[in-house]
């Protein structure tokens, strides 16, 4: 199906969760071919069939395009190096999230954009699921700024990265569900509102709070939005349907809600909407699903560079 | 410690979780002593040491108070039966939850009805946490009710009771989460609302919508409140302070936020707040956890049953 | 990179979990396409996108090759209809195991004759990973028959099957661990006994014990294998690898043992070997572990299927 | 039904999971109080009520009887510590267990010589059951010792500590399972196989082979025990009852087999025994289990301290 040569792909940093997967999934990649893979703290270490190297001394010229899962704060410089070689990138990391110097890759919302850029930069796992289920209310008018949009997100624990932390632990984890960052200080919010602001045209308040959920991947975000007129089901459904008309790797639950075991392992998100009885004014309740290291991570970004590189939007991905 | 006689206790319905969880806390009671203990499907079994008989065998003249985790709908008729047998009962099913017959045994909030009770209606489980949680901001007409107030439940799979169902098992529910009865349309929703009304004076819009987590015991709940005025950390935790000084079974956090495993197997709720920032108007964010099976079931009917017959109150309970 | 039109499979009882994993696995099989897939109590649902309907309406004839995960005892006889019609087939059940009308299609061992087959009778999942870990030491005669070799498997829950029964219940399997046919009577280990002594010339004791394990996909086999002479780590290696040279699925562990986390979602077996040390006599630990619905029965039966039709032999599975 | 003022105890090496899991047990016990509780790095920290202070500062004179549970290595010294300052203790460690100085407290097997103990050391949570599991064979002359006894054990991961280890996340726990120390290198190899031969005077050789199950708590062994006559099913239960007969904490299964659920969070070995069919030789399997923390720590730690005082032997726990 691809006869062309494979294009050249860098890694940095991909001893996390969200690194190896970037491998992971680039091993049966039709169309890109890894040529160097870093790990500061696993340097020698081989998955994948790939032995990680430092990210000092990646050989960038080998590549055509870098993908930096590094960490936040740290990512940044590499990718300027990255650019500085003259290289496309995209950063997994929050450093560019929110700077004009890099396009914000949410794929179905920006891929014009995306196709033309040198660098994108790959949004954050929770906005990602937020901001696929409210752009297309946001878009039409439809969200009530007068009332809080209220937004509960549970996440796997591979979402909280592979760092040993006693909180982190099996024997914590297990049987065990609590949010935090209660209060509406995740640093995700920033992220969430400027989009869905820039995006959506909606800058009214939003309340955010991530919990932890014993389970290894996968994002499950319950969004209550307030709403401006009364949705019945069919229309909210049609409103969604055609917004994501022909799009791969959005899936639209009927009858069910989506759950995360739709959509781990997959480059998906899942949306599915149930209008609110009971109450006097009109409100929808939203649900969305995403794997936090596909959707939420590598695979959007490979979804990206497919699109920056011109090859079929989801080679080497499973939708 | 306790020279009098061991009080005798019947159960009816003890071969589903919530049941078993009765004999289980019973065992180890140092007033009450189970003198019969009924399952139909598990007739005949030894469940902690019991011989289950059948319900319409029960000998009901050999008890002093009954104790219903008969299935909602088929309660209620053993329990009149009980009545009629002059027996005081605590019913854990929902059938009389909204019934003028029975005190409503929210044990913190109701104790003098209950300590007078014959008949005791049992909270549900998720009404349990969202109540406790409410009831103290209610009271003080701290609740905005122009707005509305958001419930997301997450509760282990015990909740769903013990019949075979292939939603259920277990490699449906590990590795997954998911809501349902989204919608405003869960059961609990009336009895939540009638008891909010009653209790705390509050008559606005609640959207509650409970979600199925891959444990087996535990409900958390993530409770948004707008506020009639702004409370800074200290005030509402004072608030609550003053609302639950001296009571055995409510845990106020403080610095750190209820999780599950804060409250499993232990007859308590544990209940933190954090005022909502980055938003334009006062908004409170409870978090209330419980053990469904133990201060969501079994272990607060024994609670009741404690205070109906003058025993300590936390008798046979780990608080 | 196949310009073939895609070979046209048939799936027979695919609401399994066996079943779904043979769709989810063919749906992104790069030379096969499914022309039917049926499953009796879920037809006229939509699995990856095919409507299922029932095995008697099945249009045989617009298949080359049928795979039947249906019951065991049930699977037979539509295997014979299939037969009948002209269709090579895989059957994943038992029914062929230990008949000499089919080919075992244990693919690394008896490739040559799969390849010829008409009819494969795909080997059960704990027979795989044991036969594979115990043949390379069988065909060297380096077990003592003297003392029985014994072998403990535990399973991930989905190896019991998708009806709903209360031992799979969520709440009965977390957080437990439990033997089941203990005493040696478990139906595999005829099939095993039979297979080693085929392919192995090894007709010694086995004692074999399966467990269930709460996770959703895996079998780890811990293999105690009594030896007729002393091997060192070096050489118990090198007689796997000279056994394995080449083979795509196999993986042999140095430095670390085989995790269940190595193998699930792929079809490979991962196999390590540690001499016994405090012991009087010689012994090798021999650690196998499959993905019990890859590896363990829809992977092989598509390796097999590939092997048969002459396709890429890992064309549409990740090893 | 203690009319005596409670005995005071102190615990070393409190913040652990079996630290945590002695002061759990210790806050409901009728005839103890806890004087004092120490955590090194978490001092100053209050769990279960107490403030942890530091081991060094330990007001050891305040306690008649000291409960430690510090680690290996350390533990020791501060025992004998508590010993210099004339106190009774329970060493929780392995410190003691191959040591004179102490009276290893396997209570069913050693109670009379731990009554009389100043130092009792606590059994580590594998032998335990294994232990438990083989001595009444051993005793009887049943177990054939020209062939290995075979023991394949599972542990939840509260068996391996709470500081935080990449290898003991929950992302790399869950939906795992593994083996670790194989070859017959596991440090509680030695007390198992000197505990056998003194009290059961069996020194044939033994391969023990620990696993690493995603669960919090439990230890699951399947010993395979080569038989020097054959045993039926009736006289191999006959035997356990015999020697078991009257042991509160031991129970032995008929009809079913122990599971980890029937044994966590209470002080008690279930033991089930089934002979193995189809093989040439004698065999007989035996599976038992226990909670890790406590019959195989803390609450044996308890149970021997009630000994050691003459309290009921079970005052504080629940068998």
């Amino acid at each position: 199906m691809n006869i062309h040569a494979p294009v050249p792909v860098g890694v940095l940093g991909a001893s996390g969760y969200v690194g190896q997967e970037l491998l992971r999934l680039l091993a049966h990649h039709p169309g890109a071919a890894i040529v160097f893979a870093t790990a500061e703290s696993a340097a020698g270490e081989v998955i994948e069939g790939h032995r990680l190297g430092r990210a000092d001394d990646a050989p960038l010229h080998a590549a055509e395009i870098v993908l930096s899962a590094l960490p936040h704060g740290v990512s940044g410089r590499y990718v300027h190096d990255a650019r500085a070689a003259g290289k496309r990138a995209v950063d997994l990391s929050a450093d560019f999230r929110l700077s004009p110097e890099a396009v914000y890759g949410l794929t179905e919302v920006t891929r014009p954009r995306v196709a033309a850029a040198e660098l994108v930069a790959n949004p954050g796992c929770y906005p990602t699921a937020a901001l696929l289920a409210l752009i297309p209310l946001a878009q039409q008018g439809l969200i009530d700024a007068s009332r809080e949009v209220v937004i509960d997100a549970a996440s796997g624990v591979t979402g909280a990265g592979r760092a040993p932390r006693r909180e982190l632990l099996f024997g914590e984890v297990t049987e065990d569900f609590r949010a935090y960052a209660v209060g509406n200080e995740h640093r995700h919010l920033a992220e969430l509102r400027a989009t869905l602001a820039r995006e959506g045209g909606f800058s009214g308040d939003l309340v955010f709070t991530p919990h932890l959920l014993p389970v290894k991947r996968g994002i499950l975000e319950t969004i209550h939005v307030p709403l401006t007129r009364v949705l019945d089901q069919a229309t909210a459904e049609g409103l969604y349907q055609a917004a994501y008309h022909g799009e791969p790797c959005v899936v639209l639950t009927r009858g069910t809600l989506p759950s995360l075991k739709d959509v781990v392992y997959r480059n998906r998100v899942a949306i599915g909407v149930v209008p609110v009885a009971n109450v006097r004014r009109p409100r929808l309740t939203v649900i969305a699903a995403i794997d936090n290291l596909v959707k939420g991570a590598a695979g959007q970004a490979i979804q990206n560079m497919n699109v920056m590189l011109g090859l079929p939007e989801t080679a080497g991905l499973a939708c």
